[in-house]
C-alpha cells in the first residue's frame, strides 16, 4: 500500500538504493528496492529499528521532545530515518556519496501522505 | 587538552551550544558548553553513547563497515555524532533550525587533531 511512496523516493533521490516502511518492534510493512541494492533492506530496518528505540526513549529522557529523524553513515551504507509516530518509521538507504539532503527532502514531505495509510 | 577544538566547533557553527568528547562506555574526556546551552551536553552523550554503541555493532552486523557518523534530530535538540576511533566520539549539539551541515563538516575536519591527542 506503501509502494508508490517507497518507490519514488528512492527513484527521486541520486544514489538511493531502497525504502521501507517498518514498526518499531522491526516488522516490515512495505519495502522497495532497486534491482542492484547492495543491502537487504530489511536486515538494515531491523538492525537499526532497535536502535531508533533506544534513540526515541532518549530523547524522552533529555526532555528533548519527540525524535524525528536519524542519519547514519557508515563506510558504504548512508542510512535515513524518518519517525512516522511513536510507532513507525521509514527508512531510506543510499550508497555512499547520494544525496542524503534530497533523501532527507522527500522522506519529510511525503511523510504525511504514509501516516494517513497509517490511521 | 580538546578544549580549543570544542570550543572552537561550537563558536563556528551556527547555532550550535556544546560539545564533548567521551568514550563510548560515557565517560567524558573533555566538553565545551555555551552560558545558555539549553541541555547538559554529558546528559546528552551519555543517553546517546549507548545508542552508538549499538549503530557500530549494527553497522558490522550488516557488512557496511565502520559507523562514521551519527545525527539525531528531536523536536527541541540536533545532535551530530562522529565516531573517532572505535573506542572514542564527538557530539555537537545545536538548536533545530541550526547549521547541522557545517557542523558536520567541522566535525569531519577537526576530527584528525583529536585522533592524534587520543593516540
Amino acid at each position: 500500500m506503501f509502494e508508490a511512496v517507497l518507490r519514488d523516493v528512492v527513484e527521486s533521490t541520486e544514489g538511493a538504493v531502497a525504502s521501507l516502511v517498518m514498526d518499531l518492534d522491526g516488522i516490515p510493512l512495505d519495502s522497495y528496492s532497486r534491482p542492484d541494492a547492495p543491502f537487504d533492506i530489511k536486515a538494515v530496518g531491523v538492525e537499526f529499528g532497535v536502535v531508533i528505540k533506544s534513540i526515541a526513549q532518549a530523547a524522552q529522557m533529555l526532555s528533548a521532545g519527540n525524535a524525528q529523524e536519524v542519519t547514519i553513515v557508515a563506510d558504504s551504507l548512508v542510512t535515513l530515518i524518518r519517525l512516522l509516530s511513536p510507532r513507525y518509521f521509514i527508512a531510506l538507504t543510499l550508497r555512499p556519496g547520494g544525496n542524503a539532503g534530497r533523501g532527507r527532502y522527500l522522506l519529510r514531505t511525503r511523510a504525511p501522505e504514509l501516516l494517513e495509510e497509517l490511521s
